[in-house]
């Protein structure tokens, strides 16, 4: 049961996609002051609180403080209180439990027992804001009613799902070139390599540098040939440049935001000077995202929007205030008020909130002031992108993704998440986002595997791997300056090689999985908190998670571990990998288990009476053998076992899970025998271990 | 056996106090490039390397890279290369076991299988270095026979074992009052409270602001009434001002570091403009040590330098530089390149190596480049302090400690650990770094509990704080702007109060195994694999700890964990601690356990047949009744357990091994019987479980 209260004249966020009457009673649970939005509810001991999607610390939030502000942060330390997304959903699971949502354009403070240890306080300027209460029995149908509430979740290419290649830095056709060439040497899978902001001309959205791509065509082409895309990066602001396609447009049909003075507002991003389009305003968004089509004409199949909290370098206000106090103080004796005021106003001018102040939007007639409706600004970037590709092929899937986002968004395109280092704390991190994410129908998700900014190490580089070929989106990215980390850049990347030919043998579980999670509303990755939800161990178990309906993972963290300790909620079968990704089977108790890994070993686990589909090993979905599985389960009842499987073309948008393929293993004799209804599916090798009973 | 080997013309350092003969032969295990420093040993798989002292990562420095380089990090990310200390100790443990130091007072680079996860290589520009290897059998031996090389390290009244409260930010006797009031009040033991910068007028050295202090002598002498120590901070660097003794002194003495016109340097820290301290100058460091009479004489008994590595906001030159790229690009479109630069720009001024290349040390007659003897600045410095204090009063243990330290400086004081940050990876890196301080001599170490940059919450706080009451250096200190962490601040203090009685129960065994591993050059923080050898899982565990011959400590580190896995590498006895510290008793065996621990929860675990020796809970050291003990223990064989149990009047310098205690637990029929050569010693509680034989 969801119920909705509305305060205000909220700014409509299309983040909800069920028309639900607007309760006259109170709110459920809490304590509400209706002058701004605020919430008061007691937690006890032992509550736990999920959700809030992409933000800093465990699964369980409880103890700090998030604002829902979405930032452009360049440095994921602990005590990060915003990231880029704005997820307002939580999950209470203590005597009470529910779901909450509040849809609110503006910033939300979600104070979860940090200045009170015993209080959730949910805080807000806004007068204008819906609350939806999500009323279920279990933590899974609570987040079921939300998604479900909230709209299904984007479903990208097949394709989105082979190993991606991206760094900052790549500039011209030799470098993609070079690229292909040593995957292939080196035998390593490749699926798509990224073309962050240096294919651009100067920086400029639906601009390629003929320079440094003097046949931009032949290049995407010739990577066609190999079954590799390219997917470029498309930036929220445009450059100011006289007779720049887009910037004339926008300025002669008054597409951009404004200043106070209704004139073009000035920030500064990747090209210096810019104005960002108001992608509030459907006309804009219309605008926009046909533009795409300067690229999907190539050939393109793929695009990731960046920048689009807005990332702000400056703004002219901002930067001549930085100046004027630098003026202030240069000939004075600079001491230590004065030394880190300089530095704050230097480091300061980028992504100030003031300058949320200082622009507008047009929308339905009205002037909005950007902080009223910031949290929607790269949701509806991606939304205009997303539109405007159905548009240019209206069957076909596209791969999207996003930096910036706002629940309602994850109908229209994926996200990363975002500027992460080559931290083994980022590599937990990773890990632990992810599920938060999936709550708030965020499916296809993932981290720059390896770390995007500081240097990153051939340990962190394996076991981040070990981890990332389970994420729907497994892409390596790594920043300008930092050292080199495509895979074959390390000394011993034959073990990758292999690790990645497992990651395409995978797809097809966790291609159906994922289709099964956005078209049930289930969780792709889920704590084991959500399915064991008797078990009081399993609550505070946070660095292992379920995958797809039949598979746990436990992966390994800790630069020089040797091991790591895993529970097991029921008893399951372990497949452990070598060095050489050689497979062996265990079935392990219930319970406590400390398990030795040396560098390149680590295991998953099978839940009982479930199937683990294998595909063939590809270097590239294109290349991949559709036609044969390898069936791998545990029966503990030696009673047979089933698996839904869905599979389909990989990238026409006609998607109906009434078409999975039932999958049935079952005890004749001595052996495991399977069956399906379609008569082309061969089942290659099958290995069931059971219980002894 | 230790080997020596000399190349160049190494600046002498002082860092060992064994005279040995250097050896003519090459190195052995090394590739050995002499044109610079520069060493190769090839890494197996499983070789772990040891030490390094203060730096980032985890006990086993295997697969990161790290610069000995005495540096002012703000924020201590995880891929920190560099902290304030220099400490040139590795311990290699493989097929090849061995000891490594470099004793060299330049930068120093340890590759760690960085680079190649197969090689460590240690390189520095420095040509003039030595090496000692140190070949033993065990890691314990290696340890000691390194500690023998450098001389018996600095010990600290016992006073500076109590619970000590510290921030940025108290400006006035009134907060001191305050503090040591609602202490009181709350019964919360507190043992001292730190005068951070804000007690001297306009940051300089050896001054007290009357306006704030109108009476220092009183407030000293009040808080001395309640038995509360003040510990004021002393800087680096000198400020310059006409009339001020000590920059009238230092400038009429040639005292101060010079640049290249041989004018006295100038760089800007707290107060602006300063001068540095030529410590490298024995002259000078009589000088600069003999001024803490200033403070002696108000009856202060302990002192923190900071500030010494040195840090430097900026040179003259540093900043002309920065102002001079700002008005390059203020009128320009200020793009990418440009904004990043201005960063930089105005950053990087702050701490900038550049900076040690401008000035210059008189030593011996000699101009010595401050780059040359950078690491052993903060080193000379708390040298100075110490020397001058043995002078001020012979016969008396000070409180010292320096946030920058080389190998050398264990001698003289302790280190704390820095501006580390509320976040629970940093008291993570606390646990792991403490055996490594211990193996390069420091033993008097401790991190700001609670954390020094960032928030803090209740949880953390509680965490840290149960880990906490194991460090020597037990201090919580935060920055100024942060949230107040004085215990008093969270509305559940009645569990701090507890909490930190407790440590004044420890006191007695914390003490006694303090002295001990500084007599006899053993560890007090251990980690397993150095008990443990044979133990091939123990290797991997670096989150328990050993503290003294008698514990190990699991602490709780994961924000909202319910409990933790704990390993014995043999069967113990557990004392679990409750909310209301109650103890309760467990033999566990040896082998892999999950404890369950609510917040307040934890336990600590006590090896076969060593005993716990606990005082009585006191408020502050000067409370403590010394006449009986409590003594806990685990027989695993009903055969008498016995400890040696060192104590004294805690203040003197006069500290004799000799005079140890043996003290003998026994089983007479049914009851444990303890007996010592001490009359004087009672022994009001025994308990002692046996296991089932």
């Amino acid at each position: 049961m969801i119920k909705k209260y509305v305060f205000g004249n909220p700014f409509p966020t299309d983040a909800v996609v069920l028309d639900i009457d607007a309760c006259p009673e109170s709110i459920p649970f809490f304590l509400h002051e209706e002058i701004n939005l605020d919430l008061s509810y007691l937690l006890e001991k032992s509550t736990c609180v999920y959700g809030l999607g992409e933000s800093s610390r465990g699964i369980n939030k409880r103890g700090y403080l998030f604002h829902s502000l979405c930032s452009d942060t360049p440095t994921h330390t602990p005590d990060l209180n915003s990231m880029y997304g704005a997820h307002n959903f939580l999950l209470i699971n203590g005597s009470d439990r529910f779901g909450l949502f509040i849809d609110c354009s503006e910033q939300v403070t979600f104070d979860i027992g940090y200045s009170d240890y015993s209080e959730l306080r949910i805080t807000s300027k806004s007068k204008d804001y819906t609350i939806y209460i999500i009323l279920e029995e279990t933590l899974k149908s609570i987040i079921s009613s939300f998604r479900n509430l909230i709209g299904e979740s984007y479903i990208p290419p097949r394709w989105a799902f082979g190993y991606q290649q991206s760094r900052w830095g790549y500039k011209s056709d030799s470098d993609f070139y070079e690229i292909v060439e040593k995957h292939k040497t080196l035998d390593i899978p490749l699926e798509s390599i990224y073309m962050d902001i240096d294919y651009m001309e100067d920086y400029k959205d639906f601009t390629i540098d003929n320079s440094r791509f003097p046949d931009f065509g032949k290049l995407v082409r010739d990577l066609q040939k190999d079954g590799i895309k390219l997917v470029p990066i498309i930036d929220a602001g445009v450059k100011i440049e006289k007779d720049y396609l887009i910037y004339e447009e926008g300025i002669k049909n008054n597409y951009f935001c404004v200043d106070a003075s209704n004139s073009p507002f000035v920030a500064a991003v990747w090209p210096g000077r810019v104005h960002f389009p108001d992608f509030m305003n459907a006309e804009v968004r219309k605008w926009f995202g046909e533009k795409y089509r300067f690229l999907t004409d190539f050939g393109i199949e793929g695009f990731w929007n960046d920048m689009n909290e807005p990332a702000i370098f400056y703004s002219e206000e901002g930067l001549k205030e930085a100046f004027d106090y630098l003026d202030s103080i240069r000939n004075s004796n600079i001491g230590i008020q004065e030394t880190f005021a300089m530095k704050e106003a230097i480091n300061g001018i980028a992504n100030n909130p003031k300058d949320y102040r200082r622009f507008f939007h047009h929308i339905k007639g009205q002037t909005v002031v950007h902080e009223k409706v910031h949290n929607l600004y790269g949701y509806m970037m991606t939304r205009s992108a997303s539109e405007g590709l159905k548009k240019i092929n209206p069957s076909k899937r596209f791969l999207l993704f996003s930096r910036s986002s706002y629940i309602g968004m994850h109908r229209y395109g994926g996200i990363w998440t975002g500027d992460n280092s080559s931290w083994w704390e980022h590599l937990l991190l990773n890990i632990k986002m992810m599920p938060s994410l999936n709550m708030c129908g965020f499916l296809y998700c993932g981290a720059d595997l390896g770390g995007f900014g500081s240097n990153t190490t051939y340990d962190l580089m394996v076991r981040w791997l070990q981890f990332g070929i389970f994420t729907p989106l497994m892409r390596n990215h790594s920043a300008l300056g930092t050292r080199n980390q495509e895979l074959y850049q390390f000394s011993s990347s034959r073990y990758f090689s292999k690790l990645l030919k497992f990651r395409y043998q995978l797809i097809p579980y966790l291609y159906s999985e994922y289709i099964k999670a956005a078209k049930l509303n289930t969780l792709f990755f889920s704590p084991l908190s959500f399915e064991y939800s008797q078990d009081s161990l399993a609550v505070s178990i946070e660095d292992q998670l379920l995958v797809g309906d039949s598979l746990m993972i436990a992966p390994l963290y800790i630069q020089n571990s040797s091991g790591r300790y895993v529970y097991l909620p029921e008893q399951m079968l372990m497949i452990r990998f070598d060095q050489q990704m050689k497979k062996t089977y265990e079935v392990l108790s219930e319970g406590h288990h400390y398990l030795s890994f040396s560098l390149e070993e680590f295991a998953l686990f099978i839940r009982p009476n479930k199937l683990l589909v294998l595909g063939n090993t590809a270097n590239n979905t294109g290349e991949m053998d559709h036609t044969s599985l390898e069936l791998i389960g545990f029966s503990s009842n030696l009673q047979p076992l089933q698996s839904l499987y869905y599979t389909d073309d990989g990238i026409t948008t006609d998607i109906d899970l009434n078409t999975s393929i039932q999958i049935t293993v079952v005890k004749e004799e001595k052996n495991w025998v399977a069956t399906s209804a379609d008569p082309n599916l061969k089942f290659v090798e099958i290995t069931i271990l059971s219980s002894d009973l």
